[in-house]
């Protein structure tokens, strides 16, 4: 356990393992800054990310909230980590803006051999509160 | 409320609000049913949608039972509701096949005046159990 | 996994169970209905449980939704099971009598080796439409 | 909005409106702290918090959540308040202590006309971490 509160890697190791893993969606994710037991994630919302009304999308605000969590794990724990998503609960509590970046600040709560809770604040740039916030379960299958 | 209980529209009429009102993502996505309270909402994952390990991503899970929320209340409600999504909680139970239709089905569990609360429960073809059990909850705004 | 579909205990056990494990609340509950994932749980509540305005308190509701989870996986895993709360999500949607009995209705979504998740929805006896419908997730852990 | 930035009630006040209205449970809680957005709750479990294994209940975790956030909420809008609590979400971390205190710190992320979003952050005393962490939303009926 103790190993784990520093991070192993650092923002090239985790940005790469992005681009390599999850070529899908890599280009709209950078990483801002890795931390013990933190990560700042990035998204420049483009046109596949926004809704009427001139906002981002609820699935939008997920999808990063999913994978800074995501990174922040791979971060403390190592590229070759097994770790699924079980769970997740969001809030929506402002509108973002379309054409402001979001920013995505997660934080590992418990990072355990089995279970691992992580907390991910959403921000609007540029707009005070959090647009949302999200809290996302992983399981480490044991080998 | 007695006039909510059945759907104010069918399924042409929604999937013609879907086209209409959500471009970039009507084409994953065709209404199977739509019945009192219910509604049945079906996509066909293509690559986008996957990930490594020939499974389907979590934030496709997430965003289909948002949208077949949000369809269920128009279909209830009418094209000119608001209705806005204000929280989310979802618990991934088994791995979605990559190349067997997502299939979820929506109860709208309260349609109050100020408060929705939808269920939706997501298998995938073919596969015994659910994928994924997601509530989301939806706020109306008053005129 | 097989072994685990049918109940192995019947109401009898488990009504037993909890009066040896759970003292202090095992009065306030009687198991109605145990089948192949399900378990029903009837709570009469009383003083202790209401709250001004003539309702039952959102504990309460909490309370009834972990007990009947719980009690579903002892049901059909055995009384040495060691199950542990991980994680709950509820939405409260209408207000319970507090002269109703609540009765909660749990499907086991999943009963994995490692994972639980079981699906509660509250009634108030007499009322139309769920007061209350949670979502709780156990990790059993490995010995 | 802006004159609910500032709590309008002190401790003095919000525990003689804990006494008053929810004498049934006002013995077991003690308002530590309220601060702009913010309020802390400390419970000294006894028997009836407890569960087998010196640990302290779920229900009982979230009980002093849902507390913390309705007299937080309290304190800013004021006695006459109306708030309905209408979801919440917890994930338990770690197992508290039986013999050492509960301490929930409360943030309101978002106090809205209509919805309140409350984070309820819960430590046992002396032991790092979290043991748990919740969630809450309200709503706030029209007059």
């Amino acid at each position: 356990m103790m190993a784990e509160l520093e991070p192993l890697l650092d923002i090239t190791d985790v940005q790469r393992f992005l681009d390599a893993e999850f070529p899908q969606v890599a280009e709209d994710y950078q990483i801002l800054e890795i931390a013990p037991k933190r990560l700042k994630l990035r998204l420049v919302p483009s046109a596949k990310h926004l809704r009427p009304g001139g906002t981002v999308s609820g699935p939008t605000l997920f999808s990063i909230a999913d994978c800074a969590v995501y990174l922040a794990i791979i971060a403390h724990v190592g590229e070759e980590a097994l770790a699924v998503t079980t769970g997740a609960s969001i809030d929506f509590m402002r509108k973002p803006a379309a054409d402001a970046d979001l920013i995505c600040d997660v934080e590992l709560l418990k990072l355990g051999r089995g279970l691992v809770v992580g907390d991910a604040a959403i921000t609007s740039a540029g707009q005070p509160g959090l647009v949302a916030r999200a809290t996302l379960t992983y399981s480490r299958p044991r080998k």
